[in-house]
């Protein structure tokens, strides 16, 4: 599951995740542009890979930048990733990695290396990323027990990150150190990222994986059918309020009411030391005939209208703990989120 | 949008629902065995429009006693009502029907009207359901204020019912009030039904509504974007808890957090005196193909488990008012529902 996204002679290559799991595409980014569109038009998605994402973008603006006047001025740099951090407005790991970059470009002395320090950041950052996700995951994995039914929602997988994912990644290894897990899934309209990622990377693992609609986590949890939740994030202010995929709100005030244990797994990178709480984040609006459609399919009335906002904030009071590559994240939030960030 | 079902020369015609809003098919009903088909497989829906049909199917399951035997014995009155019964287990107005088709049939003294004495109370039925919906639906319009945005989910409208509707009538009688009002409708998944049929019920009467998926109602009740919430009901017991549509308990449990006033509206048919509360009514769970696919086109790996729960129940404190044709039931609910079952 880590062959999602790769770094070839001056191009990076990424799975058309809009496409699966029916088929595998292989979009070759050559240019700035190239990469612009892959994230606005969601080839690829999940937070932490659009970091990783957007910082192979920063290498390939800044090549086209060499290669039409032989140099990479710092105000180009500004423009590149500028660009590069329009395009999506939700996802703080997008501009934590851009900022990455920036440093690296101001560390290098001779114009002649800018290009490779470039390029192997943003390596690292995609690197760095996959080894993060298996050090929180071995973290989460001591939160669930042998015999637990995980609600997942949308995908925090290898997909949406480098590889081995967060969410996902937790359940993984929960997995692979022998504990008997079920996971139930959220088809996670209107994208289906549940439906269509989320299960598919659990199937191909042979994790006992159950799809359901979003409207199901309510039910579920009163039930008692499942005894976790575990979700990723986007961004998670210093309070602990956290930015997700949209529903994800919903899912933690049922878990809530029914004392189920709702955990948050994600890097470090998505944490956002700049803002105090989640008032601050920015919730992207897309284009309403995402809704719509489905696989080209009307669903609707062709002209009524339809909104879709891609994610909506879960207040901390609902959330049991963090997951991160330096440890579960407990009470009081704001505390250990300020350590964890300085 | 009364045209969805009607009873003419011994036969029952209706809308098939699951083909709209693309194309407009009447099934004709010969027999009983066609109602029942009609029921399970979801060509109608909606709780007081299964009572009314199922009601019509008495009438024809007669009809076929009559004339393979000369006489409709008690007993097949019984296995009649039985197998009607057995069809979706949820909604109480089925039940309440066939109780009424079965009095009428106690009630006949000469075997020769029993056909016609039943025509009559299947008609009656029908017809008094779009009376109860046109008065419940005024009384709702005072709870409605001009400006207001309402969420409703699932289609609780005249396609529901056997016109006009519960939910959906009450945004008519407001709009029909002269109150500007914009409704947002869920598109509730799996089987679309706000996508489909709410939001093409509303859109041809020229109210202003719009289309999100499920997972946003939580977001919508926190931003404020919506400041009431009104749906209808498959049972409620006399305590108030109220099965509904799958994820109707979400969209509540947000409302109450958000301090949004959560109406139910309901004919007196769907109160279902025999339970106190909600953890009697049976929750059926339909095949989870249904969630698999959409429009014959599949959304995840073909192998995939899914789950399909079709309702949810709603405890009462998080219900405003009940609307109902006797009028507004407000709390204490136990004491002012005893009164309006009586």
């Amino acid at each position: 599951m880590t062959d999602h996204i790769y770094w070839k002679e001056g191009s990076l290559y990424v799975l058309d995740q809009r496409a699966l799991p029916f088929k595998k595409v292989y979009i070759q980014c050559r240019t700035l542009a190239d990469v612009i569109k892959a994230i606005k038009n969601m080839t690829i998605r999940g937070a932490p890979l659009i970091g990783i994402v957007a910082a192979y973008g920063v290498v390939l603006g800044a090549g086209e930048a060499l290669q039409s006047k032989g140099r990479c001025t710092e105000a180009d740099m500004g423009r590149i990733c500028a660009r590069l951090k329009a395009t999506r407005p939700t996802a703080v790991n997008l501009a934590w990695a851009l900022d990455r970059m920036k440093d690296v470009y101001k560390r290098c002395i001779h114009d002649a290396d800018r290009l490779d320090m470039l390029t192997d950041e943003a390596i690292a950052i995609h690197v760095e990323d996959i080894q993060n996700n298996r050090m929180l995951s071995l973290y989460g994995a001591e939160l669930i027990a042998d015999g637990d039914t995980i609600l997942t929602h949308c995908n925090a997988g290898a997909l949406a990150t480098g590889g081995y994912g967060t969410a996902l990644g937790v359940l993984r290894a929960a997995h692979e150190a022998g504990k008997r897990i079920k996971v139930i899934a959220t088809e996670t309209r209107p994208y289906l990222q549940g439906a269509r990622l989320t299960v598919w990377e659990l199937w191909q693992d042979g994790i006992d994986v159950e799809l359901v609609p979003d409207n199901h986590a309510g039910l579920l949890c009163r039930k008692g059918i499942v005894n976790k939740v575990i979700v990723g994030a986007d961004r998670i202010a210093l309070n602990g309020d956290t930015a997700n995929k949209i529903g994800t709100y919903m899912i933690a005030l049922c878990a809530h009411q029914s004392q189920i244990p709702f955990f948050v797994a994600a890097p470090v990178s998505s944490f956002d030391r700049h803002i105090e709480n989640g008032s601050y984040i920015e919730i992207e609006e897309r284009d309403g005939k995402e809704v719509k459609y489905v696989q080209g399919k009307i669903l609707t009335v062709k002209d009524v209208k339809a909104r879709y906002y891609s994610f909506d904030v879960t207040p901390a009071r609902y959330i049991s703990n963090f997951i991160t590559e330096k440890g579960i994240i407990e009470r009081p939030f704001r505390k250990y989120i300020r350590m964890l960030c300085s």
